[in-house]
């Protein structure tokens, strides 16, 4: 949401003067799924420039290491199962704008994909407080592509569903599981906790059982895992590996993509950290 | 898909060493949605380091103004109905490699949602090429955003269908009209030359006529703009306004988002090119 963009697509990378957060104005930016590496270059210059950083869960340090010394630092994460904190959250990011600051509210992956990031500039607009939005690299994409799954394929899949875990939460189910389980492709973010549902809903809802499925943790992050097995033993193989959030879910035929390049390409052995669990690896690495 | 970023999720931003594309290598790299600002850090460094640049018909000038004056640029672009051309590309590429350059494989978006990535690392593989992928700020969620669009919303919608426009196509349809009718927001991708079938197809799978429907052309391009209506009428202002591709449309209640916006936030008259028609803005920039 920029205007130079807009005005100029042949411009040269933009200048460290571009972009600049003004005092008083909040910038959602989205983080990515946590190397810094995959920041855009936009968002690692805001982070850089802001006076205040208010960040979530799923932040990781490296990213947070980008602002400046000086920058105050807010962790506002929510914990799973309690979302009563958006609104201290949003108030807060009103108090520093008009406390003057430039404020980068740092989300992780992409800011308007889940995590009420509409919700926030709504409340923004509402207290007349000046805002940009910056779209980032969201985990629904790049999480697979860690793993070497492609979310489409020519022959596989030709649509793709991404779906809340939370959804599956017995009080806020508000999926529709039979459409779900009829599109090729479907990534659930946030999904560890109701892995048991929404691998039974989707079985329920007609998708078969022995559709591949592979669970992704901490894509991009110290501690990255990957199982894969199928929607009717994907809940016990995740719970065996103690695969932790956050961790993204796809199901479909195109998880086959990343058993076949294994097969493909040399690669050093999996590290077995638990048995039915697979040591985050990059096997076609040069 | 690197190893570094696993072994250390607390490392600083990293080098210019990092990530060095080795001779004989291929990596496909994920462009964004056409702003330079908008690559990741690790896809600017890779292209500033390749030999070869292999890129679609939809990169920006100004990504591959980040490219070496010496380093080789192929296009390999494909316009709409001719698919053949990925037998070449598969090819060149592993040409490419096997005489010893770095070769950065440029795709519009992240590499992995459509336009056949995932094909292109399997052809690799199958040929022994050493290969990276990196993912990108993808489209489907940038466009939207782009035009203060969030594709979720706590009320709104929990799930969001991303589905390729070229699907309508008559001979490749192999969408399930009405799982994604279903689907609380769907995104379709390359949808310009089919709005029309992609329109009626979800009104006849049981979408209401009334949902809110916006198309946004160029997303943080020049020439971007946004049209707003209804399924019902989507189809015909997007020919009245003359969109062009690459477009992304957005079928959903998500949509009113933007109206919100407009209406809570001070902005500069639209500059209205056609009847129906948005010039691309963004009223909430500060």
């Amino acid at each position: 949401m920029t205007t130079e963009a807009n005005s100029s697509g042949e411009k040269p990378m933009a200048s460290d003067s571009d972009h600049a957060i003004r005092p008083g104005t909040v910038v959602l930016v989205g983080a990515g799924p946590g190397d810094p590496d995959l920041l855009t270059l936009r968002a690692a210059r805001l982070i850089a420039q802001a006076d205040t950083l208010v960040y979530d869960r799923l932040i990781q340090s490296g990213v947070l290491n980008l602002a400046r010394p000086t920058a105050e630092k807010i962790y506002m994460g929510k914990e799973h199962g309690h979302h009563t904190r958006q609104n201290e959250i949003n108030a807060l990011l009103v108090e520093k704008a008009r406390q003057g600051k430039s404020v980068v509210r740092l989300k992780g992956g992409d800011p308007f994909l889940f995590g009420r990031g509409g919700e926030e500039v709504e409340y923004l607009a509402e207290h007349g407080i000046p805002f940009d939005v910056v779209p980032g690299v969201s985990s629904c994409l790049a999480a697979p592509l860690s793993a070497g799954i492609a979310v489409t394929h020519r022959d596989a899949s030709s649509a793709v569903a991404i779906v809340t875990g939370h959804s599956a939460d017995g009080h806020e189910d508000r999926v529709d599981w039979e459409a779900v389980a009829r599109i090729g492709t479907a990534v659930f973010l946030m999904g560890v906790h109701n892995i048991d549902t929404i691998a039974r809903k989707l079985v329920a809802a007609g998708r078969a059982p022995e559709t591949p499925a592979a669970m992704i943790q901490m894509a991009y992050c110290a501690g990255g895992r990957v199982v894969t097995a199928t929607l009717a033993t994907i809940a016990a193989e995740v719970r065996l590996a103690q695969i932790q959030p956050p961790a993204v879910l796809v199901v479909g035929e195109v998880v086959r993509l990343r058993e076949k390049l294994q097969q493909l390409v040399a690669f050093n052995p999996t590290r077995n950290v638990a048995e039915g669990e697979q040591q985050w690896q990059f096997p076609w690495k040069p």
